[in-house]
């Protein structure tokens, strides 16, 4: 029997990937979607406030931790603020079929680059109904085909958010191959696989969900398995602010990606700003780790990190006293996981070798690492942030998910005029 | 001994990641490194022909296939277009350091994204000591570092211009990692293992060879395995131009990635259109294997190709009928590489259908496959054709060697103002 269901899945996806190829639709019609999304999930939010409470009670009796719970439950806030999210998606200008360049490469030979969706694109993702909304929204808006695992816990309210918006997908007369929701675990193995039907994996979860899906597929992979950030406090001028900062970045919310883990502190500041430090981190009950010179420097023996490139996602640091801006650079590129590190600094060319040197998708100055966020960089929204060398980096929105073909549209030109030189290229733009 | 010698490499590309991320040249001082060799190759001219004969002569010894003996060999002419190739790159604009937006998110808190090299690249290439400078001039345009192994055959040629190029370097007081020549065979492995410190692995060869890079590494693989491209001759209104755009795409150069294997000829024009098509082919002695349907046509039995998906490189070809668009669009999709593929029509309905519905990094209307090119397209030069569903897509020349970072410069923002509602995002352009 599972046999026979895996069959399915694959075919499935054959299909999917064949219809993808076969769907354009109007901005229009894109648009029209996730109007009738954000009224429709308003219109019946009480009953989907009921779902994700029931999903709430089922994990809570099944043990599920804390943090995970309150991502599960819906409030009326929350709905609200996806439909507005869906609505700011109208707003942006249509990411595809937009022309990046048209160039005459010859009399009547015209070469045009042109945005086109990625096609069809895997997410597993974390129970959470909000960020499921957000995911198909950016879905519909860039025209990709999108086959969705959330995590189980909220596997009702997804199942609901889906049907709600397969039924105004099917009147719009657009295949509901556009959106497809995977209900069981055992099939993220099969999606892996079908690496010539699957143009993109975006797996959203833990450090080690992430892990094994890149080393499992032959898809590429768009995402971060880590998010260990730093700050390094190169000099101080403001010091009462430079700690709101740093707490800001650890504090504010923990459990993101984007909060900081270590904090790098030059030698030279150390014995000044330390102690303030310390002391307000201990008022925000932080766990403190560190290294033998902060210890000392302080006369406290402070735990060592398990390893400097722990990622906490609680109310825990590291801090080091780092020799200066090299030592500091050089710390985060071998440590870190190259998403978001910030300097502290009134220094302009320190804070300009930081960014030039510190291999990371966002390099900040004098600003809290949680700033990292497709909402907060206004793209509207996001659906992951990517730690990949390439494109695309950083916090992923629209633009992330698009990709582009060459057109060349000729009267039947031949390579050979150009290179026995009866015609020459002109490339005029 | 092997052992050592894998250390010793292991820790050369772990040196080489480490300068990477310290080393901007400025754009002058990598201007005048390429017209240094630009200079340094003309005046060496004779000596870089003689070792090029050399290799050539050895390899001859071997047995080696004619195609590869022809690459091996440089003149005069292939010089002095060599050099001229790095001579234009001086004259692209600078790639790294360009602002691709600039956005206020709040007042004195400034995003911008900034491009950059990628990194540590390395590059597989065949035994083509110019395709070899070509890409040793797009490195140092884009302030990559790269890795490269030439084909072996190649080795004598390589060598030598890669001591011309590392002296330049070196009277510029560049590191000399920058560019890093590999001699043995054997190293392709080691170096397919550090996806830690290089970022980029570029294949160029053999579909067998490029086959094995990409499922043999984490690194992120740029290239092309095949080049199974398509003409699809929907409408014909001028034949004899249509038969030369035919004739272009084969035999103009029938082992370049980018000539067609394969004709499908719609169903309507098939009567009056094939038989003056294979005409010319066994004119131009090109071998022609083909569908049942085709044999019937023209009542005379042809092969059938051994496969649909078959990349000849040489003198030979496909045809086959179609019933329309529809069948020749599904099976470009299903058959082919998603290189490049042209619609013969003065049909612009059905050619607009075609290029939207073609997953193919390059779609043409009314040109020859031919034209899918770097140079062709104005790129100034190109390191390789991408048929990755992401960027880089299509020919990859310096554009697609960079990536790009987040610069976030504040004031000592924090998150927390604006989650609190203190604070109000501008993001304003």
């Amino acid at each position: 029997i599972m046999n026979f269901i895996n069959d399915d899945l694959s075919n499935l996806i054959k299909n999917i990937n064949f219809i993808s190829k076969k769907t354009a639709l109007s901005i229009q019609n894109r648009n029209l979607i996730l109007k009738e999304i954000a009224q429709e999930i308003r219109r019946r939010s009480q009953k989907i406030i009921d779902m994700s409470h029931d999903d709430y009670k089922e994990a809570k009796e099944k043990g599920t931790e804390y943090s995970l719970l309150q991502r599960l439950k819906l409030d009326a806030n929350k709905i609200e603020s996806c439909a507005k999210g869906l609505e700011k998606l109208i707003d942006i200008d249509d990411p595809i079929g937009k022309t990046e360049f048209e160039k005459e490469l010859d009399n009547g030979l015209i070469l045009t680059k042109k945005t086109y969706p990625i096609g069809v694109i895997g997410v597993i993702l974390e129970a959470r109904p909000d960020a499921f909304l957000q995911i198909i929204g950016i879905g519909i808006k860039t025209n990709n085909f999108m086959i969705l695992k959330p995590g189980t816990e909220a596997q009702n309210t997804c199942s609901y958010l889906m049907a709600i918006v397969h039924q105004i997908i099917l009147k719009k007369q657009v295949p509901l191959e556009i959106l497809t929701l995977l209900h069981a675990r055992s099939q993220i193995d099969l999606l892996l696989k079908e690496d010539q039907y699957i143009d993109l994996i975006i797996p959203r979860g833990s450090k080690k969900l992430v892990e094994y899906i890149q080393q499992n597929t032959n898809i590429p992979v768009m995402g971060h398995a880590d998010g260990v950030c730093h700050i390094f406090v190169d000099e101080i001028n403001d010091v009462q602010q430079s700690l709101e900062m740093i707490m800001d970045s650890k504090v504010q919310y923990p459990a993101a990606c984007n909060a900081v883990e270590t904090v790098l502190i030059n030698q030279s500041v150390a014995s000044e700003f330390l102690p303030l430090l310390v002391s307000r981190l201990d008022q925000l009950r932080v766990t403190i780790y560190a290294d033998h010179q902060v210890s000392k420097s302080l006369n406290r023996a402070f735990p060592l990190p398990e390893s400097w490139s722990i990622e906490y996602g609680d109310h825990s640091i590291s801090l080091k006293i780092v020799n200066g801006l090299d030592e500091a650079i050089t710390h985060i590129n071998t440590y870190g996981s190259h998403h978001t590190d910030s300097i502290i600094t009134q220094n302009s060319i320190n804070a300009k070798i930081f960014m030039q040197q510190t291999d990371s998708a966002n390099v900040y100055h004098n600003c809290s690492t949680r700033f990292a966020d497709g909402y907060r960089y206004g793209f509207g929204a996001e659906v992951g942030i990517s730690t990949n060398k390439i494109f695309p980096r950083g916090p992923v929105a629209i633009e992330g998910l698009t990709t582009y073909k060459y057109h060349l549209v000729g009267n039947l030109h031949t390579v050979s005029d150009y290179a026995d030189g009866t015609k020459k290229f002109k490339h005029s733009l």
